[in-house]
């Protein structure tokens, strides 16, 4: 069998969406959307167990498997309305990091030659190299920004001897030009890293961060707005990377590197439903949900929601785009 | 012994308070709340677990179990200020939901019928449908309103070739009559279900329903405020039916079907306490707390929690509507 | 689609074997074993669960899913050796016990009709009554035997008001005449259940009855010997019927009604590898295997290498009936 | 109410058994047997917890709690062969040790007086001080001997600055004369603690300690046999004291201080069934049950159990100890 | 070796920064901070486990254990810019309260004495009365205010007979003077303890007492704003006390008496950086962290965050007192 | 500073014993033994989390840290009867397992040319090829024979397009010539790995591998005394290799490829004991102890016993040879 499927467990797809087959384009020639496991976690610097968040963030649903999940928010069925294909893990060794990067970014970038856009399921955030630089050898080196939620920047330079780990994806990215530093939007930072070389580092490249505090402050939605005008701002496309640790640990308890203080769910998956409807997403990577410390699965579920509100939110944008319909207002009752 | 007690377990009655027998009208005769254990899961479509719940719900608090429980936000103590017995367990065979539901109605009927305010424990949400048709028999059928905080509409059709079960009951409620369907209040909706063909079905009964997104975009507290008039419109009572997994899963994580993203511990305890105090309600359940996947008890003290909540609610209610006394101002410091 | 698939969770096959559907005997005509799960805890008197047992037991294993198991203490692979299909699960709604029950025994006939041996999956033993009913009614009324590995009896008549649960499976069985009374063989009880009452009319069906102290006084051993001897006296053929609480419950937590004191892993594992290569099996369960109380999936583990262990005694059983090599030598190196 | 109840949660009794009250003589005038919950975790020097013991020692239990508990392996039913009590808990404030043991001492010499076998359930194991003594008090002292199951020699002399602890009630005992050193039987010891200074003390007071060692080399069942005749050498009763760490981690994960390498759940419940069926047991306390660390309560469970099992034995002795039917035979087929 | 290390396990000292001991002042003698274990549960009223507590505190961190910690959110590191040390454990014996408080008082006022902050890490709540004790000993009797962040008032008088526990410290600190009873800040109240009694004898003393209901309607920084110029009304110096079940056990399971509808994670933090940013905070102790109660170490790392807060605020209200640079703006962005 | 000291979480070495640097000869000069870190899960090809594995087994003991653990069994100190130094862990980033192997081989074989016994705390099993290697590049290649507890062979060639991995070392090791096949001795393998070609590949290296089948039917004692005769036959020195997951799941859940099945802890205690008594042992390494999955810390108490029976064992070999006192006998009493 051609099709790698699942790296680890039994072969399922997400939410039970028909399986493609990178190696064969047909089968996914008239995709919207194609999902890509990236069961790797040999670049965490703490608590492993990403590998096992494909298979987590697929399964994660009380619903039947049945590949159809209409939003009651958003009043779009996604994966219908789109057409949405899995075309299960990329196989990636941890113990060899540089191989396993290697090979998701060839399968990113096939999906995003195909005019699709590739949702990976990470995985450790290691994989937002090749995620967005497979994306971007498509659109265009330093032509996509990157909308960047987490609780930590992710731009370390060497940790345990090594280039590449879950802790410096986003200085990679600067430094070989496929994303460009001032259209780097990173929302929910906080805590205690990196330190002040790195933070210099960071604003060199002009960077735009939004720690806590600043969210607080300000407000969340204020912040949003200001960072999405920038995202769009002389780039063509938008890579959306959601670390799940942004939230806080008490709600998602499931992850490798916790960080009190975070976001709420509900704060996570209102900010990805109006990155998603308001920007040209052209790429997601939802990363860092790691079972083994879950409990309950509620970390996996929040995954799987966040996977779905982004596609909801592309679908509805689509359909808004298409006209013929009033456009979407939070305000409407659902009934109405 | 003709008391059923406790169908799991040892028998405990709810934070101590005495117990009574539903056989023997006369050893509850004077009580002003009669609390009833349902424990049952054979409704449910995921986890099971909630069979266990009315023993969590009843013994999950760090306090002795001596009756009493002064409640510093109210000023009353519910347990001793009003007369409540609890009628330990209905017998309700998980395999045989309809002999189950039967009984169960019977149950909440006599309640009713003594002149005291049932509040049922469950179990999975198809108690909902006895517990509301209980209290209707009572108060007048279509004469009850239903405040209903769930993450899920609860009005399925048939599943898994059932009418009953715990995604059905609000949809029977309506079609019996017992309750009306524009006087169904839904509060804390979000997710993936039902699909298009329900949500007419529930247009069409002028159900109203508030999705998450409203809630955040308006605000719950005018939300509510907007709901409970419309509750006490050309209606004589109000059930109230608080179904834990309103609450985010991070927060209350030991549920059957749980959803991201939805309300915090004390905004459902806000809401629930407005509920009882502004409205004049006439029953109350609470379900869908499953032990088996719940964490250090959280869920299970929550559920613990919303039932004081009501009660002292209720109780500072009749306190204020008896005069005497300035009423309740939650501006007020606790020492004042 | 017309095959049911998975009742809860994606569809997955045991260990990636080959899926057919029951209602298209084409698709399994050439089977030896067909794989049925019965997602079913509707009849569990304490800890629900087992509803998520066949998916569990389908997917606990570290190896790849693909539909090979050598193994090495019999040198076969039954997976290959055998023609083995993954029938799905049957849809069993918790709370209609009869209605489910009655679906499970059609397709477990329908199995055994069709020349295959059916190896359930369950869910709590309410499934026993369709299991072994479905497996006599085409192999012989009281011409199988039932060789059961419990610390419980399981014969209690009425349990909350039902003819039907996971504690009285075989008393129905002996009262329709499915399985005789003495061919019954009981390995593994223990603790308080049943009564004397229950015990007398167990002794009148001339049940023999194994409790751990006449286990642990005569050896193991010893017991199968003498029990698996009276198996095939005068049947035809033998179900097995295997409670995964029959081991001890610090080895096997993940169940409803955990008894201590029960046997080892081990021994459980050799004890059906002997039933199953020295005996003519016509049908298998495996059953109440309860993950919301599992701790790492070790019970889960467990029950899928009971089903492989019985699959793989099968094989090596018709192997050395066609004769050509030594048959099987316990005692013999691994790599001799 | 002058009955203390329950110091954590609500009031229940072990199984359903009736209460008592240890201050009024007159409600277990006639006992055989008064269970006493001793909730103390203040003497122990790890993982704390066993405050909760008791608690769940008397609840985890699958069945109805009905004060009935018909032993499958002795044909007795000791919840209603014996005339058995509950007198609740005693108050031991974990904050002062000294206090508590005083008061736990005197609850079970008023048990002792009134000629029944007091059951205490711990609690950690500095509750062998009082329990022993209480029992001596009234039997003799130096007159009972103990037989004490434990990975631990727990003959410390002070430990955080204290003489009392989990640590150090056998050398108190000692000391004070209650028990005779050269009729201390220990049972499973292993690992390492206590030191060549301690056990040198141990060795003048002339102690038997089989260490898994001795057990293992020369058979467990050899050892009782040597053990428990000197049991009963120059002593008039035995005070059976059970720690629930002498079994595996693995098996009972829920203890403070876990020592791998021990007994299986098996061989203590037979080992506690030898105790108290062929010795005239006058005191049994089973300890060291920490339920925050225990999963899916099987170490209650086996707490449980092992206190059915004494009461089984002692009730069997009795039963024998008349005449009347033949005596237990562990050969004897369960429906012979 | 003089000294003490850890009670429970290996010595290790908060992430990383240099020991001292307590009994050498040379060792310390150039102090802002020292932190003081506290491993103390014998006065916990249920789930006890905070002996524990100082240990996970010390440790959850994922990043290195080097002595260093820059905020993001304040622009310092504070264990580099102050001059942290940890002293290790003070031997608190759990079953005995008396002689283990006054130990600690010891420890905590001989930091005091050296001009250093004792940061005491719990242990369960009782130890904030020698804490608070220490503190006043040694600035002044009654012109230390305390800030209590907390779901308790901790004034019950006498509990299970003793004077001393986790529900009392703060009626023993009033009554002895150690702090006045109208400087007694308290924020977070909620639930059903304690009764009327003690809330009028607090109200006597003139607590403030903030529960939650009047922050939600005030708005939790108003409310903070207003008890915080309280503090420094006529006092010399605050003592911050923060129990970490003021948040809602939803985002802190790990804790003994969990009281649902608390703070978030987020709000706790912001309020302990207005605090030691704003007033001259002298002493901090932070308690109740319950480790076996805990999942995924997430309330630990919410205790280790607590610390590493007010350790950073402090370090940054010095800087911005010694003038130079521009001070703290919570709305500027990190790499402005 | 020059010592790496613990790779995640705060620096701790084994059980309290004096710390040393791999980089300065000077420090463990006069070593018996050195116990090395190996914090490696790159390697495994299922659950990880072994990478914490030498931080649990290094804690995880009830008693005082203070490098002194008398055996009972063995009537030695070995942490004090040998010199004991723990060298902290050798830097191993997951991402690369070809660097990782390199840097411990380099460890373990200083450890070994310094005349001392390498202990190495994995870490999966990946690192027994440079463990085994590291030594027997000291002691001669092919002069050290390998006794392997597992469950697994772990003898594949390629896994995941990698030679290296924790399914592979065993073949590299006899590929390379560093240890014969014909003195590989495996204790303990069962279940489904891994397949005819494999084995026939095992065969041919004469390789001598004990299935659980032939363990149980001719006496394990009996299987050891015949490997170990093979394990000294022309062989200088013995390399011990415990894969935990030897032990069934039930009683060690925290590893990452459960095999249901295996030896009783007891088992594997007496098993090492026996080998690290009788045969000359010049390297240790225990394995796939995979905390996140443990409940408990059962699994890490089990591999810290492991090291402490091991090391015992050693010192009382020693102590034997000396001569002076009897030799060891199992059936001595602990007091005689």
């Amino acid at each position: 069998m051609s099709r790698y499927g699942s790296m680890y467990g039994p072969e399922v797809t997400f939410l039970g969406v028909p399986p493609c087959t990178l190696a064969e384009p047909a089968s996914y020639f008239d995709a919207d959307v194609v999902i890509v496991g990236a069961p790797f976690d040999g670049g965490t610097s703490h608590r492993p167990g990403t590998r096992f968040g494909p298979s987590a963030i697929r399964q994660a649903c009380y619903l039947p498997h049945d590949g159809s999940r209409p939003s009651l928010a958003l009043g779009v069925d996604a994966l219908r309305d789109l057409c949405v294909y899995d075309a299960g893990d990329v196989e990636m060794f941890a113990g060899d990091i540089e191989r396993s990067l290697a090979a998701l970014e060839t399968a990113v970038h096939a999906v995003a030659a195909a005019g699709a856009i590739p949702v990976v399921l990470g995985g450790d955030h290691s994989i937002a190299l090749p995620d967005a630089t497979g994306v971007a050898r498509h659109h265009g080196i330093g032509r996509v920004s990157l909308v960047h939620f987490d609780a930590h920047a992710d731009t370390g330079d060497v940790e345990f001897g090594s280039l590449y780990g879950h802790g410096q994806p986003m200085r990679r990215l600067i430094e070989s030009g496929a994303v460009r530093g001032d259209r780097f939007l990173q929302i929910g930072l906080r805590g205690y890293w990196p330190g002040p070389q790195t933070l210099a580092w960071m604003a060199d490249q002009r960077m735009r961060s939004y720690e806590m505090t600043e969210l607080v402050a300000r407000g969340l939605d204020e912040c949003l707005t200001e960072a999405y005008a920038l995202a769009v701002d002389d780039c063509d496309g938008v890579f959306l990377s959601v670390d799940v640790d942004v939230v806080d640990p008490g709600m998602a308890p499931g992850t490798g590197t916790p960080e009190p203080g975070g976001l709420t769910s509900r704060q996570l998956l209102d900010a990805v439903r109006r990155c998603c409807y308001e920007l040209p997403v052209v790429g997601v990577d939802v990363v860092e949900v790691a079972p083994p410390y879950d409990h309950a699965d509620i970390t996996a579920y929040l995954g799987n929601r966040v996977v779905l509100e982004a596609l909801s939110a592309i679908a509805r944008r689509r359909r808004d785009a298409a006209g013929g319909s009033p456009p979407w207002d939070p305000r409407r009752p659902l009934l109405g």
